[in-house]
């Protein structure tokens, strides 16, 4: 997507031909800062101090940080070194451990005098498998928002957003968001509600920034202020993200999503789940039960990070000291509230059935 | 309510028997100071720049503002000039309105000789009254959390509030809080979820401050994390406050409540609005249509306070920088998320049956 005209990914190859190149996101909204990754040390960093976050960008940076490792030492030693010292970086991510899997098997076959090579061209190949899945979630998902547009008469469509599950969270594109760049570079009039997303607020850092770079209107808005817009129906359609979702269509992703989807169904919204098949846990049926919810530390909650008067980005405290806190990351929307999953091959109903008629190959996973 | 031990008011006469002491509310939770109000327009400067905050508070600080006013110019004049000069410092409040006509009604009958004293016993009248009202909720809500205790097996009742609805917003006791203070100080074990309430973070700092002081349990979450924690079965009730309640039930309030009435609803746990009976407005049926929503300042959403590294309470900016925003103050939740409205007689039903059962004195109001 675009940064003030320019054309930008969240990751790539300098022009060195080997330094890989990242947006440092501790940074945003308040400066753009490249990262230069150039060691398997400064790739772990990278993903370890959130430089770089969103699980497919997490995915795409580890299978750079193994490439980079190969041009430090290609013998299996260094390999499995690299593969291991990459996984701890963030242990539950799963895009991490699938894309450190694939680059562990491809590179072990070849000869360490081909591995560089080898793996400088496999983590492409897995940036731009992203970057077509993302791609296909908003051309499919844009044909919502161009539906909607024809019944708006002509003012924008005001679709809300949680989290950020834009192209800063992958390569480019997006998730969520790419329905909302697709549209808007095809000529449909979109407006975007913005989460503000509390404890982390990456509504209004990353998605607001993500936005405004790409010259879409927009407002943030704070957490609490949806359900009041879809009452006065200044809300024509939800899209968030998803960190897991289920066979059946309960999906997973950001703290409070749960909520939005509530009040999108209070009030006759639509509400659409956007993410590549990859996302799609097809062995759970049961998003309550069965997802995992990371607790999360408590200083997210009792600290905001910001900018002060004199420029600097600092965290302030904002919680009674000495009070209790607790912070789970994530909830589970369930599918009776979901109107739609938007995937790369296409919007499918948020159910078994509607699942897997999309994806029959997967028909055997659903026991 | 407590400090430590100590018992507390957000507002009182000091020693000298007319220096009418406050607690600094923007200074907590970071620090607990006492401002003395000396003059009208120590109260105007008190209640304009949120010292005091809270509906039935601003009523009771202008009470007191008439009565210092009166220490400086007891004549017509004097009087008038004082209500006009509070009257204009939070024109929307219907409680400061209600209470400077309640002033001016009764010092424009007494002589300027007597006004002083007379001044001073109605402001304490009208704080007394306050305390009664909030004391009384607090006694018919902790029959609900005493109900619920029974059946939850011997852990505490889990309650979750929203904004700042206990002491501080009034004199003592509170709306939403007082059911908690009543059951907690009967030796009924309660925690209490408290929700930070952004924009302005009245839970995380005056809901949690409170709660602290007092000695009850509690944690708190950011407003997203409700949902889930009743999908959880970790609430047991929602208690809040409101704003403006309609004749039919309908919950006008802070924004945000709206969406736990939807997770309350969802999830079967039981959702009441405390209140005393003149925050019923009579005249109104349908809350959606008919009460105002404040849209706020920009900056409340912008801009964080909170406290540095180095003990300096200060903003921050946390929204991308050019990026619109809107900020609804308030939202309201139809009567028919709403289990019961918790008043000073008792504990209506959310209908226009319910709440005219239980002040029939307001039935020629319901046309």
């Amino acid at each position: 997507m675009r940064i003030r005209g320019e054309p930008w990914r969240s990751i790539f190859v300098g022009d060195d031909g080997w330094t890989v190149d990242v947006i440092d996101q501790t940074r945003l909204p308040f400066s753009l800062e490249v990262c230069h990754l150039r060691t398997v040390d400064d790739a772990v960093r990278a993903i370890r101090d959130m430089i770089v976050r969103g699980a497919p960008l997490i995915g795409v940076t580890a299978a750079y940080g193994v490439a980079l490792a190969m041009r430090e030492s290609a013998s299996d030693v260094g390999l499995d070194s690299a593969l291991e010292q990459l996984q701890s970086t963030r242990p539950t991510a799963v895009n991490l451990r699938w894309a450190l899997a694939r680059m562990g098997e491809i590179l072990h076959r070849e000869p360490p005098s081909q591995r560089v090579e080898r793996a400088y061209a496999e983590a492409g190949r897995v940036a731009e498998e992203d970057v077509a899945a993302c791609a296909d979630i908003g051309r499919h998902g844009a044909t919502i928002i161009e539906r909607l547009s024809a019944g708006v008469g002509g003012r924008p469509v005001n679709v809300l957003t949680h989290c950020n599950a834009g192209w800063l969270a992958c390569v480019d594109w997006g998730t969520a968001l790419a329905p909302i760049y697709a549209a808007h570079d095809s000529g449909i009039a979109v407006h975007v509600l913005v989460d503000e997303t509390r404890p982390r607020n990456q509504g209004a850092s990353l998605t607001a920034f993500e936005l405004a770079a790409h010259g879409i209107s927009h407002e943030v808005i704070v957490d609490n202020a949806g359900g009041y817009l879809m009452q006065q129906g200044r809300v024509d359609v939800c899209i968030v993200g998803s960190d897991r979702t289920t066979r059946t269509g309960d999906v997973a992703n950001k703290i409070g999503t749960y909520l939005k989807a509530l009040a999108a169904h209070d009030n006759g919204v639509p509400f659409y789940a956007a993410l590549p098949s990859s996302t799609i846990d097809w062995g759970i049926a049961d998003g309550l039960a069965e997802v995992p919810i990371e607790q999360r530390s408590a200083r997210e909650v009792t600290h905001v990070r910001g900018r002060a008067d004199d420029g600097q980005v600092i965290e302030v405290e904002v919680v009674n000291p000495g009070s209790e806190v607790s912070n789970p990351g994530f909830d589970v929307t369930p599918a009776r509230l979901v109107t739609g999953i938007i995937t790369e091959r296409g919007v499918a109903s948020a159910t078994a059935h509607g699942l897997l008629s999309m994806y029959p190959e997967r028909s055997g996973a659903a026991t």
